[in-house]
């Protein structure tokens, strides 16, 4: 059977990212990380996702990005709220996470080269609003090259490939996509706001993304939010 | 005045890169690893090394490179010893950590991000005998594109440089150098068995190098090795 390492969030995409590498016929190493963010429930969504959909494994790494500062989800910067689709889709959000995929990917590299598997996949979205640097096609295939260059296997003639099915998805896409293949979405978490406490507040830019995507899918979301 | 993130692992070759750092007039900011490595006394030659080489800030970032396995220096694998200069130059070493200097330089460009620098030091070597992929040039200059495709600074036109300064030096070169720079090698820790308790086993790798290097260089090593 093929592996694959998984980049799983807890978030909803990744979710959708791991059904994908399920269906695929994946047997899937789901990859979490508990990077000291505020919003620490992902955590457990992710260990619920990737149980339901029978994940092989799923291994949470511990990093620690506060050493540095400089990110909304790391620092004590508060949480945009309220913003509308025009505020969203002007520059690099506040929640970006310096090197934040680079981290991620390596470490999802060190898995694979372990497992001696060469598929990884990353639930990166690049059409509905995201703005990060780090989630744009031409950095992946910039990681895939380092990939052969910075490991034992890729001088062996591996060549990893970073898989992001989502990329070129709208949030509606994505939220059918996983419906589709029986993706349960009230397992997952997306909202960026910690004071809503595993709650979702339902006007950061993640939450109102996510209900704009399952109106637009025609789809109900059963997670309950704090603000219609 | 300039700054530059300068990756210590507390051995010989960093310590003579952060010196060099230095020397070029930048203000550095040290980057250590607790990696759940077995020779954790690393870090604490790291944190000795920057204080004596006047390292502007020194930070010790904690991952857990365990939970994947797979390296004589993260998990329950034997590290050789005695081995031969012959020997040594063939194949990618036991101790070889999957994807290790891409972890290792991903955090680095998260610092460097939130300082807006763009310089990253690496006590990396291809002379003396190393067979790490992720030593090699061209290693490097990929990192160096990615980092460009990965960050906010390098949409807003940075150009990080991955500075290898003793990539072509060999161990005795390094060691006339770091001793013109007025490094104390007896500060620094070198040997890769962690039975040897904070001491120098002699006979490992990385050991055997080290000793050699001093010998070319015509100096006295300061530490004490168990084995002649």
């Amino acid at each position: 059977m093929k592996l694959a390492v998984v980049l799983l969030s807890g978030g909803l995409d990744s979710a959708v990212t791991l059904a994908i590498a399920r269906r695929e016929g994946f047997e899937a190493h789901a990859l979490s990380f508990d990077y000291g963010q505020r919003h620490r429930i992902e955590i457990e969504s992710a260990r619920r996702v990737a149980a339901s959909l029978g994940a092989r494994a799923h291994r949470v790494a511990l990093i620690d990005l506060r050493v540095f500062g400089g990110s909304a989800l790391t620092a004590d910067i508060e949480v945009p709220q309220g913003r509308s689709a025009d505020e969203m889709s002007h520059g690099i959000p506040i929640t970006y996470v310096p090197a934040r995929n680079t981290i991620f990917l390596s470490y999802a590299l060190a898995w694979a080269e372990v497992l001696k598997c060469s598929d990884i996949f990353l639930g990166v979205n690049a059409v509905d609003y995201s703005g990060y640097p780090d989630c744009r096609p031409e950095f992946l295939r910039a990681f895939e090259d380092l990939a052969a260059l910075a490991t034992r296997a890729g001088i062996d003639g591996a060549r990893f490939e970073v898989r992001a099915p989502l990329l070129h998805l709208s949030k509606a896409e994505i939220i059918r996509k996983g419906t589709e293949l029986g993706v349960d979405f009230a397992l997952t978490h997306s909202c960026y706001d910690p004071s809503s406490n595993g709650g979702a507040c339902g006007r950061c830019d993640s939450c109102q993304l996510r209900r704009k995507g399952f109106q637009e899918a025609g789809l109900v979301d059963r997670i309950r939010y704090a603000t219609t």
